[in-house]
């Protein structure tokens, strides 16, 4: 079953290998862990509902107090710092599970008449508050899109396929695949993340390069706002104004609700690998990484650890006797302290893959890249969605984990990394209280990349003082990464958590333009307030 | 000089083969010229200025007639049958020429407090009323980017250059490759046209496969509006919200105007190419085109004529000897009537282009093509940009020219195309004066394929008439794209001629959304009325 207040299904684990405490203790000090509450303690916690039900909305809602816990938080930090405490600040008042647009539009006319707030909730996988209701607001509905989960139709010719905004990655990807295609949307959160909200929160897969980012696979779909519904056709593309999809594609559920969502789909390919090189330094290997994309080779993902989340990597791989010979290895071939390793991956046909991976080698040598064939680039595979369960083993430890992540142009990536780092290495008040901090670029494109950012650092000897250590570290280095040329989001959003730095990137006016649009569809302030724009 | 009333430099003609007429003419009939206005007669029907002019703007303004004549009309037909009738309709009241940001900013101001209409100008090369001041309006200022034509920046880092928003094609490209970049948008104005003016109406260029369309390659800028300034920072890609490039892209003139564009260049490539195939009928090629864009062959350019089109560019191409050669090979192949070409091209490294060639001759032999290398697609990339002027050439021989292009999904390409060219065809109030009409498709995508239909028909005895057969045409073909599936433009914007069009395509909340953003940016609506939004 899903675990109530963390990642993912409590029937898997993820252990530690033999020397990852270690490996941290001796960077970071050690830790030790702090109380889970039980979901029984907090389930008492919840207040009557303040929702006044009468059919047809009672047919749809619960306020069952154990389904209100387990939709009142998303993944962030002070999400989980909030469930594993039992201090889990406001529950929204029921929750909706609708099975078609119809109930959204009869929710959505419960909600003006009765002043009530909703907020739309696709996975719960959220780690920057979209999903959290507000503290000392009204009566709150979350509207779950859990049941809206099937493929409904398949346009094979143009490769379009049409689903309900519920439905999670894996069933995404099963239902396409036994008709031949794939989405290829593959973010972090992709377990539990669900198509509509990769397009309420403009999400970004692991093998963007090829299939693109949401904003490419988004081609149309409908939305359910306050002021009717929205019907935004498919076509390849336009040149009859502004971009309407544009506009819904990162709303965050500030314009409406989508009910279905048309996607391109691409037919299974031929051929997929992944491959590792190996880098002796940030340099090289960040150079190789910028030529790669600049010079169009067909890769369909680029990964690119610095040389702490490399060593970091290695530390945490188990297997260490693979890993020493690995050592070993990279050492005879002159790559050994601050190497870098890349993973990158072909997909398509097999002519495609053979001459996309020919031309990365030639290029990857040219920087003093030393290529280790697939072996580890298909541990990376196999192990692509497991991080966050990661995450939950080191809390076990007492270990907090927190991810940061921008993107930027390449002329600004060393600089805005470095600053980023120093940032949370040096950010807490404590200077005694050290962090761990590394880097990979996630994402790359023609003018820039993704700056992805770990933080670890032993959980205080209360809740609060944890807290207190993100908020220090988040705060500081959000006003960093807007006041120097990153954007606030690459691929988690806005959210509650950014929601204060947004007006720094887009300016008064485009800010402006944002809450222009906001104030016409829902004037009233109803869906999803504090979100996306304070 | 540039021709006032018609497209280009005036010192270039181009003649019609010899027998392009009598194609014509076995077709649609003969044709009698209509006698063309001249500039003198038209300026001295130029009203006087209804601007008051003071200091700073008087010395950044031209009232002088020709000017404003120059500055009247576009490039459509009935832009065209204006300016040769001499019934010119609106004429701005006075020409601004400003050098920068600051006197855009004065303009704004000045337009704010006389209540003077301002129409942004870039090439004027628009084919749908992007430019035309409307009639019965107050004083109309027209704004032209041409002062601010220079690179200003570039980040060879990121591949991100900054140009002044009134820099034409060529000024774009010269710059860039003094510098060993290119930016690879390419449409048919490119002559003409600037880049402000292609992110203001969505432009796409020839080889948008490879390059993006405007949207991918407009990374960010400068706005001035009544309201401010709006800046819009470079990222490569986030996911902070909604996007404020794309808001901006395909406004028109509407929410203020460019100052200066930053786009994503790249270096000048390896190597280009550019082949010919002739496939023996229509299904067959359009197959074959679907497949290679579905396939993520790496083109740079693809381009699919349909039957009529092959015979009609063959017969105006000259060179009846080799034509008539052409033919006879192609027939003993097994392909002549029905057949249909296509023009790919192949751009990037050696071995990126050797690839994709190889891979592209694989799939279209499968689809029956005939390969003819590299000779017929060199002529095509020489002559790529002076279809426009055979325009004229055949104006001058009393033949009309007009284009309508519209993108839709690939299940609906064949249906669509048809329909459109059927009502082209068959679309004139009488029966007897048939008209001349082709198909190609211009930008193909994985979803589906641009739509761009070429219609000739001799003048009628009037102005008047002529102008009644195009707006019999356009109208209802407009209704039908809109009617089933298809976006009102492509690639030529909605100016005004599209916009009561743009209704059907949007719906009621789609249009919506796009008026809060003017109603924003610009309550009183000083900027370029009656586009886009009627």
């Amino acid at each position: 079953m899903r675990r109530w207040n963390g990642w993912g299904d409590d029937q898997f684990t993820l252990d530690l290998p033999d020397g990852g405490i270690a490996f941290l203790e001796a960077r970071i000090g050690s830790a030790t862990p702090l109380p889970d509450a039980t979901l029984e303690t907090v389930c008492q916690q919840v207040p009557a509902s303040r929702l006044e039900l009468t059919e047809p909305v009672r047919g749809i809602v619960s306020t069952d107090a154990e389904v209100r816990v387990r939709h009142a938080r998303g993944q962030s930090l002070p999400d989980w710092l909030a469930m594993r405490s039992g201090d889990m600040g406001p529950f929204p008042d029921g929750v909706a599970l609708p099975e078609d647009a119809g109930q959204i539009r009869t929710l959505l006319d419960y909600a003006r008449e009765h002043s009530v707030t909703l907020i739309p909730y696709g996975g719960g996988t959220s780690v920057a508050g979209h999903i959290n209701p507000l503290e000392h607001s009204g009566p709150v509905l979350t509207v779950s899109l859990a049941r809206m989960n099937r493929l409904i139709d398949l346009d094979q010719e143009s490769q379009v396929a049409t689903f309900g905004a519920g439905t999670p990655g894996p069933l995404v990807e099963a239902q396409l695949r036994a008709r031949g295609y794939t989405l290829g949307h593959f973010p972090q959160s992709f377990e539990l993340s669900t198509i509509g909200g990769w397009v309420a929160s403009r999400s970004s897969g692991q093998q963007s390069l090829r299939y693109g980012r949401i904003e490419q696979l988004f081609a149309g779909g409908t939305i359910e706002t306050l002021q009717g519904t929205l019907t935004i056709p498919t076509v390849p593309a336009s040149s009859a104004g502004p971009d309407v999809r544009e506009m819904i594609l990162g709303s965050e559920g500030r314009l409406g609700i989508l009910t279905d969502v048309k996607v391109r789909v691409s037919p299974l390919p031929e051929r997929e690998q992944f491959h590792v090189a190996f880098f002796p330094d940030w340099q090289s290997a960040r150079e190789a990484c910028r030529m790669l994309v600049q010079k169009r080779i067909q890769l369909s993902m680029l990964r690119l650890s610095n040389a702490v989340e490399t060593e970091t990597q290695l530390a945490l791989a188990g297997h260490p006797a693979l890993i020493g010979m690995l050592e070993r290895y990279l050492r005879l071939r002159g790559t050994a302290d601050g190497k870098c390793m890349m993973t990158f991956g072909v997909t398509g046909s097999v002519a495609q893959c053979k001459a996309a991976l020919r031309q990365a080698r030639r290029l990857c040598k040219e920087f003093g890249g030393i290529q280790l064939g697939t072996r580890m680039g298909d541990k990376w595979a196999e192990k692509r969605f497991t991080m966050p369960y990661l995450r939950e083993a080191l809390w076990q430890k007492g270990y907090a984990v927190d991810t940061l992540e921008t993107a930027t142009d390449w002329s600004n990536v060393d600089s805005l990394m470095a600053k980023i780092e120093t940032n949370l290495r040096e950010g807490l008040d404590d200077p005694n209280q050290p962090t761990h901090v590394f880097t990979h670029l996630s994402h790359v494109y023609g003018e820039g990349c993704s700056i992805y950012t770990t933080y670890v650092f032993p959980v205080a000897d209360s809740y609060a003082g944890t807290l207190r250590r993100w908020q220090t570290l988040k705060h500081s280095t959000s006003e960093l990464i807007v006041a120097n040329g990153g954007t606030i989001s690459h691929q988690h959003g806005v959210g509650k958590d950014h929601a204060p730095y947004l007006p720094r990137e887009k300016g008064p006016l485009g800010m402006a333009a944002i809450e222009a649009l906001q104030q016409r569809f829902d004037p009233d302030g109803l869906l999803n307030p504090g979100t996306l724009v304070e």
